[in-house]
């Protein structure tokens, strides 16, 4: 049986006057998107746009949800929410952008957690626990993009949540499963050979490949596209034909069914 | 039969540190609230606690969307927007409230639009028109709650939205069936007997008394309760109890049926 | 003696993540930026950079004061403001532009208000007079830049500013001396060589062609250049080197003694 | 010769619709306002009257600074700014409130950095000189007020600032001279009795008594009055009644010179 592999990529980051990310062109190229949802980036008809665009491009809708930091994109650490703030916040943007995504004739497929908040939940219980019961407060048929060996997917799984486990490409990953720091020496892979070879590991053989020389099992659900620099439309559309050449199929992710499911 | 009319109040206005409105009072008062949805006043951590409170006091839920202008309150009128940017908006703020309602185990019930906004759509039928079709894209069965004699009315019903017809105990009608702008002199009614004398007028004998003398037929569903000024709560307190006084009963309204139904 | 003109160009746009324009190609063509100061763009990193960059290339700084709102770009009416909130909305952002220029070495010279704000005070006496008091309120020096024949312009020189008038070259003008509104047709110069002969005209001959057939007097003191469209560096430079080519000068405005002084 | 203390506030931190303190009575008791300067709370119209009331109250008018946070209220701690941008939201910040001071015929006297930022600085050295450079960059002949045995006080001495120290009279402090940490036990001081017996053992004998017994030299300039909660206005009411009553001049602060002048 073939195997595939979904690509994913964050979009909808425009605001007002402010373009950012070529997604009508990404589009043609990724099998789901992850939305923002105003709060580091994207506004309703920004939001409303790119939903239309996935559905004409048969891309699966996700909500990006950030912390509260359009100045900061959501990459700020924002220390001393409330548990209750924080998930009241998630909840707010996850319905807006369903709203946006239903009344397109579309349907919300996942989640995924943006930039800091996303970092900070993967390494907090507690915090990964609000994110998925967020979630689950939406709608509990909602897939939970997210890390292997991370908080939150441990948090997801145990909440039954169904999950899709997500890859990159150009990162390396520590002996405990995680992605090395970028403020570390060898944290980003710049060689795409290195790079497709790394990919094809993990999606072929089930396998991270550790700083360490490690093999960590990993189950390949869904790689992560970057959209937010110029060259990404190209690297992306190299990717995926490299991808198709091994002979992995691209498909929105079928998520795993939960453990107590 | 006795004759009943819902109390309407805005709130869920409190935004971070600053807080605005004794809501929790003010929720033992009323029957339906309608909840700021961040554009204008609130943030996700009061909406979803004043929907608790609501819930508590068996208070129908509402969204109360606006203009996207926290600064100016929702009170300033905002000219250029396109109508699919305003509908987006809409159905973002509409769609976040609704999630965080419904994570809270309660219904939304209703729309009501916010100051400038509001306003400014009870004038123009194209600006109705898009705050219609933006409630029929999230929820068809919401309740829009607007003024008899006004383009969002119009639209509402000709849609086939549910409607509820909202009077103001202060205000005083030009014989166009609208409010008399707030500029002109004899705007507003500040004699408690002259205010109550109309909303009985209103709610028991079905119609408007205007300023040219004329008598408007209106059914009255639902009126409306100002509560961001400190006697807020002491005038709504004995306007019910005034109401309860003439025989009205105090509950949530009764839809009509919409004309094409 | 050599006529000269100054080239002015609205710039400092990008906030946070969100890139707008290519000011640092643009700084190199120009001799006046107007640098945005927080509500409807920049920000006080975007504005030090941008300050620092001209002064590199000996660009005189103004500051380019809007309307809070940087969702609309600035380019949104918004009406109900009272006189004292708008007045001190533009000595808070000429100030705080003023502080940023002065940290960085340079000196502030000139004030041009921003989109609708902008569009609003030339019709407008009123505001065009809180425009101005701002201005004097921070400093009595600045030069104020607008549009000849405005209620702007108008109120400046009545209060004895410095001012420096601007003209455009890819914009017609009515028999008033006003910028034909946009949706009218005929609004926009399309054809360079047109636009070129309007802006020659109105230089050299000191005279603006209406639409009507008429010359009104000018002095054209300072040429708008676009910059927030991708081809805005191309045009511009183009536009730069023609007009070097007919013998005019590149150079700051010098601006006109006020009548008064 | 009579011992002084200068009273200062936090105030101006009103928002829009929204309003928080009661700057109006406050401005009567207090001797030194702390302005905020719209990033955590204020806006320009609100800076502007509270400009003015200071005036009329002859009370020195301060800017006082924060991360851009109005969700927060500035009390986030954001992690991620570069020094940077930091330096310029500070400069931004102190320009827009001191043209704003200086339009209203009063002058700016001195700089206090608010919540989460001013927490950072004072246990962060780095943090502390982008603090200083910002103030020194707008105008060196401000005074810094800030906390004793603190990095801010060590970096404005350093720089040669002018310092106002600032003592507390409802907390208590560590051996090394800090605010006893919130959240630990004991940190603030609910008698009154032991509130005022503190204030006046730092300002007639110049010691800061310690949890651990201790007596660190202080010199105290000014003291902290909160206005934040509705018995504010009470409290600072009955402390300068009780420290005039034990023969304590209220007074704006007389900067210490600073050693490398």
């Amino acid at each position: 049986m073939t195997k595939t592999i979904d690509l994913n990529c964050d979009m909808g980051e425009s605001f007002g006057a402010y373009t950012i990310g070529d997604d009508a062109a990404m589009l043609e190229l990724i099998t789901s998107a992850n939305i923002a949802c105003g709060f580091h980036g994207g506004d309703p008809e920004v939001i409303h746009r790119t939903v239309l665009q996935a559905r004409e491009n048969g891309v699966s809708v996700g909500a990006h949800p950030s912390f509260m930091d359009l100045y900061g994109f959501g990459r700020r650490r924002i220390a001393g929410e409330t548990p209750e703030a924080l998930k009241a916040q998630l909840i707010y943007q996850i319905g807006a952008v369903k709203a946006l995504t239903e009344a397109a004739g579309a349907r919300l497929t996942h989640v995924k957690t943006h930039g800091a908040l996303g970092n900070m939940a993967a390494e907090d219980a507690e915090l990964a626990r609000i994110c998925v019961d967020a979630v689950i407060a939406v709608d509990p048929t909602l897939t939970f993009v997210t890390l292997p060996y991370s908080q939150t997917m441990h948090a997801a799984e145990e909440a039954g949540l169904h999950v899709a486990s997500e890859i990159y490409a150009d990162r390396t990953y520590t002996d405990e499963g995680r992605l090395t720091p970028r403020k570390e020496a060898g944290a980003v892979i710049h060689d795409p050979d290195q790079s497709l070879a790394q990919v094809l590991h993990m999606i072929l053989d089930g396998h991270i490949p550790t700083t360490g020389g490690r093999k960590l099992p990993v189950k390949a659900d869904t790689l992560c596209i970057h959209g937010d620099n110029p060259a990404a439309v190209a690297v992306a559309r190299k990717l995926r034909e490299e991808l198709e050449r091994a002979g992995i199929g691209i498909a929105p992710f079928r998520t795993s069914a939960p453990a107590t499911a």
